[in-house]
């Protein structure tokens, strides 16, 4: 069964409403709710005092109607009684500010007694409801996130420090403490990267998004355990908010799991723009993929305009079914959305759901509706089927948290590079896994490594051995650069993997504004446009390797950008500039044909695809992310499993924000 | 006798200088000045020791010269050797930041020291003017306004919650706490809506700024009682902020008085624009008369650049009487300027008065010079008239508050938004009211009800039996979505006006940059223009209403963007979509045909039209604001009250900046 | 001995690399390092433990090339064993929020055991290498700044006031206390004119901008003193950081030292720009050497991309010696580049240096390399040779510090306004000292003094006694306009001057954006171009002066903008509105003829002249700071000392970013 389903709160509306809820639940083909996850103070309304019955009469009216139950772990949102216990549970801002009751998420991740409330209630949960028939499976918390500056924060943090270096000794020389006097004689001096502390040592700053992401991951793991002993035939899982996410080490957090989920919202207050970026999206989607190397479920997929202060642009016709489909192209098994009724009361008023205020179904409950329709006929076929990218692209957190720590250029952003390069792949209709530095790569052909500023002895020799085997690795400018202290290393860079690139970086200009220069490429098969490049402009001098393109202007014009290195049976293309897509776009090609990888499919601008495998089986994903209808010439005979069947040959017509699932016409049994 | 002044400050300036500055005024004609609302360091310079004879030698030297006095409760400046008694009696911003020292208003209204020690001065002032023959009136504090977050304001603001709901249990359930776990067991327990929580609860958000409000009204009140006991011949009156100002309900700060007062500056540091908008000079004027459906006063009325870090851009020739006499066009009844002379000390330096730092009269001083002997002809014939308009528009506080709580868009303004309704009547020539929702509307023949968010019964009771008998009703987007807890309403919207509206919103969009809509009139009479609109567009569905305009873009082409319904005698037209002077000119228009209002005038873009009436007679206020002649076709005979009498026929033609007051010809016995 | 050397810290790098770095240092002709002035945690690993044998080695290994040493007191930044002691070390912030650990200048200046601790390194330093061979000097500290707002300097202000005006009443009078009840009656109650306090009194914020600068220059003294008594053979200076820097009246912490340095970066992180403005860059250094009116040194010349997190642009090929030698030109008679070799560790890691991370000598250390051989050559020539500048600037810090608390406009900016009237005179090739207002201005034929808007009765006695003896004086708007407690006059503006300019201030217009005027000179010297002016604009009205200039448009068109006025033998131009270059430049050129005063040479806009004499030879510096080669005519025979001593005749071409040193051929016996 294909898990389709939405984000629950019985609590908010009047007991009576729930069956004609569930009904309409029913109705539309959903089988599974998330509830409970910002119940606490109805699961427990004074401290020790617990009461699950309301929770278990509307599990019963909802698994009447066969629909299953995902129970959220409450610690997202404290209750009132207990954050009234003592200011010290609140988290502190990094201005030192600490925050204050009203919201959410406002608790200190370290704090003993929050832990010790915590773990409570997760057990009182899990032991009424290890044997419910209904309840398959467990949230912890909800969407994981912020540092916290506290006092307790520095104490974990000053022994987090201690466990991983042993020695005062050793990290004053790793962080370089002598620079300005800093060398610390006791480990209770070392302070928090505070904004009253202004711009921070790097070493102690990197190490300190460390610490704060494993507050969280110790924090989760305290309640897995919990779960797995009490609950052991349930999974667990976590609501990840995306690649977008920047606070946490999603690989590290992801660990623990049976498998991650993801919140994600193509339209909402924060992303408050006419169009959505396909490429985006699929990029959060092949991230969560990437984090445990399988697949993952939406565990809050968008069901109308988002918004806590301001309404974001409704969703046009089409995309919410649209998104949903591409969950499933990119490896989503499960999909809830999130939520069922907008709510009257609280913070997200104006976050919509299926239904609204007034519980009239919306055209988007129809589209919902339609959705499930289909999915009762297709979904088992899809299920545990998998993607199996050739390419892969390096999601280094130390990076992202170095950048963090210094951009190198007021317009230079990790993640946004990322998604660039990622972008021309995905434009090229070449599927990509998003993976961790030092996962084994001897699966993939090509590997793609934007921007790898920290660079662990470990990951540097699993790419000399991917590419020593054969492999084609892609580096870009500023890799190598830090080491796992994040002091920058004492010989040319890029550093370890200056042998692999066959070639150092001279010298590196930083760009202003006004300030542009563009490459001339030296290999005809990369084309004759001179692509623009700016923000970081590296000069580069080879070793060993070849030069592929060169500087048009300033003072080192004719000077090499681009390299590419034999090495071993593989090659190493090094980028030393910030370009943009007639850059990564030729580059893509370019480097998809010395891999021996080969497009999909061939398809429109604007036009998504996306294959799962079932066995030998291909479900090739079509999907129609503009507004206009798209032909797209088909190479051979397809069936399409959303319109029932029918043999599709010559050109397939989509409607806009529609799609496509084919298979081969051959094969299918319709 | 029109009361015509100055706020003076003798405090600040030598003694040997007053008798000279009494007679300046004298000569300007100036009868009336405010004195002594920043002087509490001088009335009583420590604690319980009472100076009041330097006052009252000030005041012996003007009422010599026939001026009469305003006082002022110094409650807005406390003295250092009170604020340096406790940390305690700051105000806390809603960063959790305490204030400190060195400017004004940085008291804790709620702070029970605060008020005694306010109750001390007020009454010590009160038995020493009580029976001053020149004494009129008094000014209570000066420009309530800020909200604090102390912990005296958090407990009494629990107190106000307890008054409110009596039980928690009817807190919990307005608020809806359910949400995120924010249930509350104890009164305590409540938090303030600091910046450091986060977006709160609405209806907690609202509560807390209708309590902050409510904190001002009280520490008013209680000034304004010791005044009534030992004053009973006086006025009391307070100086408010126009419009503009917005963390004050202020039809109730007016309750207590016994006519408000405005501080109005077109031109200051913070309005640093080159031109001034008249019509929301105008709206200004409206909303202070309306306050309390009666004349008002001028208690600061521009007399120079204003400024504290900036200079403004200097009022132009004729501006300061122009501004003058429109406060009169829109029921001001006495006007004085701020300030007499510009400080040499203090945050206000670059405050201009109508002497200059050297003490010599600048050409401001002539420009009131010459209004003062206009005044001295023609006073006594404007005191107490009054204006009759025929339309209203509801200014509502809560909703005021509601949308600073959750905008809805990031480029909607509730303000901005009702101005822009206001301003098409007033490029019309058509007079209104501002009036507070709820107020009896059988008077009018036209209510305008801009983005009415938070609506209660009785206030829908009170439209729908205005429309009943025979009234026009304008609703706008956004409006009857919330209830008076500021939770969403659980039926269609409009809400409890669906009905009165003949029509239901079936969904809103929210436009990002780069979105916009258009729309196309149904009816003739609303021509062939077809007005932008954006922000927020609702789609309509009719339930009895006919169809005014349609959308002509995106999804919802075509589908109902205005509709109008008749409903008893009279009839509701509801708007959907935000737009400029293109929509809300014709619909004024229209609208003002069906309600059968007539505008006061034909007159040339950028010239005002007002009137008032003293019985049956009728002064027609023309007033040029552009810096060109403006020729004005005449309907009639007429008698120009500011040049003598001469009489008026065909066109009338106005200098720049410049005005008449006009009155019909053949009654007017000059 | 010219003095060229870098900025060196041993103890971030392995001590078997010491000689390696001063044999380069050798071979590059660098002959100086300053040491150890971030070295405190080295020096002093733990209380009152001292180790210097470090430093003595590095010395050691240093001397025995020759190369001479200045130690830094390393108080800047303090060892965490100190700052653990107690939070009441730190600074505390504007907006009331304390400083915390992990950077550099977190103490609060004021503070007595900071002071205590600061003493007892300092002697050590002092006694152990008071009689050390290859010890020259010493710099204090370094980059002195940033106000401090603690409870200990709030008890210091107060006492500092005590001394300034040694009654309460005075200072209540003096600032105009009754404005607002701010009358104190005890010193306890003065309070920081803290950002949560709001706009502050004018005369609080500018003792109290005063009281913060004097804060450092005692601290500093504490360290002179110490210094002078166990030192007497060494110099001691301090880096400061240029005209730009605006928390300390440079003036006053100058007096105690031999001579001033200068910190200047024209390319780092903060002045993220595609171009460098070299007018800006020779203002800094005019302003270096007008501290003292004696040469200064350079104790950081940049070496390369400066920046904490993002990177600047990276200096152009000959930038880095280009901007040496304008130093040089401007009275620099040492240089030292920040920094050796780019540290590895810590903020600055992305600071460049003259060898990268990887000890590579780089491009800029080629640069370095070639001045070292032509100071080797040239050097002494220029050493303690002179600038005889005959025009003068006076640099206000009173005004300054005004302007920050109140900028009369919001794009007013005191030093931007002083760096355009400075640029006229750049451009021209006409050198200015840049010296205090109440310098003795007999030396001097023109002195300009722009916006002088705190003015003394010294100052102004002292510039009419200038203009009497026939110095040409040049006032700008807001001159004149406060006192020396910055309450403004109570005369007529521009206040004392009034006399000297034979004109006063009818008032003044603050234009907005979209605003402007022009004027129309009335002399034919000046041209017939009507320049632009904008911002503020004074309508002046003479009282015995000639008009200069009038206004073109608004409703002071036809009115005098500037003004002439003869006064005893001299002549004073006053000049009421802000314009840009084309109304400077005919002023400049106007007031240098008037003044008798002629430029240095001709040469192409982007070429900069500059000339230092060794008694009666002069020596002419020619700077291209364009990137084209440019043309210059040469009024006569002349040698370039840069190239060896070839003779030039009819004109000299300089390449771009290059240079050459010019003497008269006839007299250069090479």
């Amino acid at each position: 069964m294909f898990y389709f389903g939405v984000d629950y709160y019985p609590e908010q509306w009047p007991e009576e409403r729930w069956a004609v809820d569930a009904d309409l639940m029913q109705a539309a083909g959903l089988n599974v709710v998330r509830l409970a996850e910002f119940g606490w103070s109805r699961m427990e309304p004074e401290e020790g005092r617990y009461e699950f019955d309301w929770l278990d009469r509307a599990i019963q009216i909802l698994s009447e109607r066969g629909i299953q139950v995902i129970l959220g772990t409450p610690t997202a949102s404290p209750p009132a009684w207990l954050m009234s216990q003592s200011p010290d549970l609140f988290r502190v801002q990094d201005d030192g500010l600490r925050a204050t009751y009203g919201n959410r998420r406002e608790y200190c991740p370290n704090h003993p007694h929050y832990h010790e409330v915590s773990r409570r209630i997760v057990l009182q949960m899990a032991e009424h409801y290890a044997r419910h028939a209904s309840v398959i499976g467990w949230q912890i918390d909800n969407e994981f996130g912020q540092r916290c500056y506290c006092p307790v924060c520095q104490e974990a943090f000053q022994t987090w420090l201690r466990r991983r270096y042993s020695s005062l000794d050793t990290l004053n020389q790793k962080w370089g403490t002598t620079f300005w006097s800093h060398a610390y004689s006791n480990w209770s001096q070392i302070p928090l990267p505070l904004k009253t502390g202004g711009s921070p040592n790097p070493g102690l700053a990197l190490d300190f998004a460390r610490f704060a992401s494993d507050s969280y991951v110790a924090f989760q793991k305290m309640q897995v355990d919990i779960l797995r002993q009490k609950c052991p035939g349930h999974f667990v899982t976590h609501n990840f908010m995306g690649f977008d996410f920047d606070q946490i080490d999603y690989f590290e957090l992801a660990k623990d799991l049976d498998f991650v989920s993801l919140n994600h919202y193509p339209r909402d207050q924060w992303k408050f723009r006419a169009a959505v970026n396909p490429s985006r999206v699929a990029l959060q989607h092949d991230t969560m993929r990437g984090l445990k190397q399988r697949n993952y479920w939406m565990m809050e997929q968008q069901a109308g305009s988002g918004g806590w202060e301001i309404l974001s642009v409704a969703p046009r016709p089409g995309e919410l079914r649209l998104w949903a489909y591409q969950s499933i192209a990119h490896g989503a098994d499960g999909i809830l959305f999130f939520r069922w009724r907008t709510a009257r009361y609280g913070t997200e008023q104006l976050w919509n759901g299926l239904l609204d205020y007034d519980a009239r179904p919306t055209r988007r409950y129809g589209e919902i509706h339609k959705m499930g329709a289909e999915l009762r006929k297709i979904g088992e076929r899809l299920i545990g089927s998998t993607l199996k990218p050739e390419a892969a692209i390096l999601l280094s957190y130390d990076s992202r948290f170095a950048f963090q720590i210094q951009p190198n250029h007021p317009r230079f952003s990790y993640p946004a590079h990322l998604h660039q390069v990622y972008d021309a792949f995905y434009r090229q209709h070449i599927p990509v896994d998003v993976i961790a530095p030092g996962t084994d790569l001897s699966a993939y052909k090509l590997v793609v490594a934007p921007a790898l500023h920290v660079l662990t002895d470990s990951t540097a020799r699993e790419m000399e051995s991917f590419v020593k085997n054969g492999g084609v690795l892609l580096l870009t400018q500023r890799s190598g650069v830090k080491d796992e202290a994040n002091a920058v290393v004492d010989r040319p860079l890029p550093g370890l993997v200056a042998g692999l690139a066959g070639a150092i970086v001279e010298e590196v200009d930083s760009l202003a504004d006004g300030m542009s220069n563009s490459l001339e490429f030296c290999l005809p098969q990369l084309g004759s446009v001179q692509p623009e490049v700016g923000i970081l402009c590296e000069v580069l001098r080879p070793t060993g390797a070849g030069v592929v393109a060169t500087y048009t202007r300033d003072y080192y014009a004719g000077r090499p950008a681009i390299t590419q290195n034999r090495f071993g049976k593989g090659q190493v293309v090094y980028v030393g500039a910030v370009g943009g897509e007639e850059l990564y776009g030729p580059l893509a090609a370019w480097l998809s044909q010395l891999a021996g990888i080969h497009p999909l499919f061939q398809a429109p601008a604007g036009v998504e695809v996306s294959e799962r495998w079932q066995q030998d089986r291909r479900y090739l994903f079509v999907l129609n992310h503009t507004d206009l209808a798209q032909k797209i010439p088909l190479d051979g005979q397809y069936t399409n499993l959303l319109d029932g069947g029918s043999r599709l040959q010559g050109t397939l017509t989509l409607p806009p924000n529609d799609l496509a699932i084919l298979t081969a016409a051959d094969e299918y049994p319709y």
